[in-house]
């Protein structure tokens, strides 16, 4: 059943996406898999797994920090950012259990927004929501950034991960991608 | 395709709620039905008109609020609370571009949570989630209480429509049952 406004991340053996590396930072892995694709519908059976989620409004961010992020974030799809990463997290029921100001305070806490901006432009990320849908994972976070950056977006995903907000996150693989497209 | 954790609202000829009144309050109605259930699953095809939800995480709750409303909302199922309602709401495109800052200001200065606790416990509430799952509605809200409250929650809803956050409902019908399991 096709959900509209839905994505769907489709790891197998088709795709523009070549697959360098998979790492497993937290809790369950996902299976190795050679080639990613992107679907606006969900895959085939037997396609490989799938992973949905959606383009959802803001949670945690403020309006000045949104004003800011729009005046430095540049989209996904820019040509010479041919390497990309698939980041899939889950956060701890405690986490979910948590009111709406104790889940900003520690995201606030950890820099979370701060962090990520650092790295604006080079680093372009996309947020797909997914725990409402009954999705493994909470949240898949895609980026795309050029070759060069890897090591930057290394450091980046280093920094969060060492935050209080991640002492929350129950489950992450780490995917690199190159386009091969 | 059933998704875990997932509810329906069922409208169509069978269930233990007999509609007593629909009514559209702004927007786009629904079709007018005699019975509703309520389902775990995706209704069969042709059986009325379906709506699906979540229950998920509070998004404008501070836990002073979540602590008040634990210590004195009662839960669903009440055996001598026999009436029900089901309002689904759809709010603008412009609420949801808003920053989490300024929809939880909207929300604070409507005094929505206040409203809600002073007819506690008399008036269960149960929100599910829509938006997300790429539905019609943006929350379906379920209530219960005793037939003698139904002025009381008359009064609720009508104090809701006239705060500043109801400015952003753009589609909103009131369905009224009745138990007849």
């Amino acid at each position: 059943m096709a959900q509209p406004g839905h994505s769907w991340f489709v790891g197998g053996t088709v795709g523009p996406w070549q697959v360098c590396a998979m790492r497993t930072v937290v809790g369950e892995g996902l299976d190795a898999v050679p080639r990613l694709a992107r679907l606006e519908e969900p895959p085939a059976p037997g396609a490989g797994w799938g992973l949905a989620g959606v383009s959802s409004h803001l949670r945690y961010t403020s309006r000045d920090e949104r004003g800011e992020l729009a005046r430095l974030q540049e989209g996904l799809g820019r040509p010479w950012a041919r390497r990309a990463a698939l980041i899939p997290i889950r956060k701890s029921d405690a986490w979910w259990a948590l009111a709406q100001d104790e889940r900003l305070g520690i995201y606030r806490q950890s820099q979370h927004t701060a962090i990520g901006m650092g790295y604006l432009p080079a680093i372009a990320r996309k947020l797909f929501h997914s725990r409402d849908l009954g999705e493994p994972f909470d949240f898949l976070t895609w980026f795309e950034f050029a070759a060069e950056d890897e090591p930057a977006f290394d450091a980046l995903v280093e920094r969060l991960r060492a935050t209080v907000e991640w002492a929350h996150v129950t489950r992450e693989v780490d995917i690199r991608l190159a386009w091969a497209g």
